[in-house]
């Protein structure tokens, strides 16, 4: 939960009225997120979104993420819209922060998503694979592989504080993983952080995804890797190989995978643990104080290395051929 | 900015089928309050605040609560107004906590009021305390000369930690207060903690009063020092007379203050100070660890008492006679 920085009544009203919204009536900050600041801003012209970029996203990003929000909301995804001002931008500064203005998506977040909740994702992940092919704008995923020692070198030693024996099983993950990532698999747009808390459900059905802040290009099949890790394990860390048949059968109704995307499906479900272990243990090991966030259990993720690198094929995640 | 309790989609959408406010849409933690955990809440009827009453609130006092907002509501104050369900309660249980839903009042808190705020502020507070005369139930404030002792000595030796001095200062002022306090003043309903975040404005104008949780039967005038204290202090610790004059002024031309009240204003406004210095010092020497909310400075209340501990009589504070 977060509200980073504080915006005076002022600086909103003049930030709104560069928007045909009308004027402003109601601003609340969003207990959600970690990254940026959101308020549930409501306007003569209805209920919106308004984001304050803090510093963890680089502000030269922003256009990918914005284009791209344009781009899925055109092709049929229900995702936030950036509503642009008038000189027709969609990205402009306030309170000293870069700073946009979305639609309202209404919908919930699943705290106990279902096989139902998963078939939705992987449906949803594919259509927005499909509808990402034509994106022009390419942004490298900046938290791949490259990323990961690095990001280790950063818990500097403390590791084994958090967990005895984490440092040598990750060391020992991360040099399986530097030898066996693939190359070569289908690329394009990927969301990379399709957490339950970033996809909405109404009525059991998937009404929107949100939070594009962390979208790249990169192989399509690590996005599924990402979700397979986000939504098909239970509390006590066993894998429900119930919620990873309905998730991969669902995306394969869109798209199906190719023969390579199958055969790496259990390195890149390795990588994408990896990938929010590692950040979740740089941010564990540096909790400022007075944080207003609690920082994630790294050890989750731990767990869930521990299983892929057990896994013989992506049958172990439900897929059927 | 605080959600404290989390809400499976489940149970809300159980909980809000008691109403008749149709489905749930959407709700979303709002980072505001530092008391209870509030989520804006959208249903098929229209935008509401939920709140969970957390462990501060004793559920035993929120009849009260909730009938003033009721009866303030139904005498033409804009206050959150508690919806019923279909057995015609407004109050029920939603993951383990009271909870209730009210109406979603449009405006925004000011974070730099000026005198047209205060005089806005001073008018609202005299409606309320006419518009509560004829409220039937009581609430004693838990809160007033004889808590403050007692929570001084919960702070247990350490107020010198946060300020040396402070122990000191503060015995002096309790036993002056505990000496001058006054008695007989004109009791009735007060808001007791109508701060800045608590009263919104549109447009310049006042809109509405939020957060009745610390309401109570007291000395109105004692409602008045809480908003000289909390609205008419500059940042630098200066008490700005202009303001105080506006809001003095605007209460009168509603509810003239009796001789009794005028005489009481400065030993109120030394108590108002107290009670939120007092409450301030003992969250500040027990923030538990990963807390959610920054604790407030108790050293500006101290200042304040200072301030007000040099005050002759009410003209300091802009009573005009």
């Amino acid at each position: 939960m977060a509200v980073y920085t504080e915006v005076t009544d002022e600086e909103l009203a003049s930030f709104v009225a560069t928007y045909d919204i009308g004027a402003v009536l109601s601003a609340k900050g969003i207990a959600e997120g970690v990254e940026n600041s959101n308020f549930l801003l409501h306007t003569e012209a209805g209920f919106f979104i308004l984001t304050l970029y803090e510093k963890r996203v680089h502000e030269e990003d922003l256009p990918f993420f914005i284009g791209l929000m344009e781009h899925l909301a055109a092709r049929g995804i229900t995702c936030p819209q950036p509503v642009k001002n008038r000189r027709g931008e969609a990205l402009g500064r306030l309170a000293g922060r870069p700073a946009a203005i979305v639609t309202f998506l209404d919908g919930m977040w699943v705290k106990r998503p279902g096989p139902a909740h998963c078939a939705g994702v992987g449906e949803a992940l594919a259509k927005l694979h499909e509808a990402g092919a034509d994106f022009p704008m390419r942004r490298p995923n900046a938290l791949s592989l490259p990323s990961w020692r690095p990001l280790f070198e950063q818990a500097d030693g403390r590791a084994d504080e958090v967990s005895p024996g984490l440092a040598r099983r990750t060391l020992e993950a991360l040099a399986e993983l530097e030898r066996d990532w693939p190359d070569g698999l289908p690329e394009g747009v990927i969301h990379a952080d399709l957490f339950t808390d970033n996809v909405f459900f109404l009525g059991g059905r998937l009404s929107g995804l949100i939070d594009f802040y962390f979208a790249c290009t990169d192989a399509l099949a690590y996005d599924l890797a990402v979700c397979l890790n986000a939504w098909c394990f239970e509390a006590d860390g066993s894998f429900n190989l119930t919620k990873g048949q309905a998730m991969i059968a669902a995306y394969e109704r869109v798209r199906r995978l190719t023969d390579a995307e199958v055969a790496a499906l259990p390195v890149l479900c390795r990588g994408a643990a990896i990938r929010f272990m590692l950040t979740r243990l740089v941010d564990w090991l540096n909790v400022p104080p007075g944080a207003l966030v609690k920082p994630k259990d790294p050890l989750e993720y731990d767990r869930k290395l521990g299983f892929h690198r057990r896994v013989a094929s992506a049958a172990d995640y439900g897929l059927k051929r």
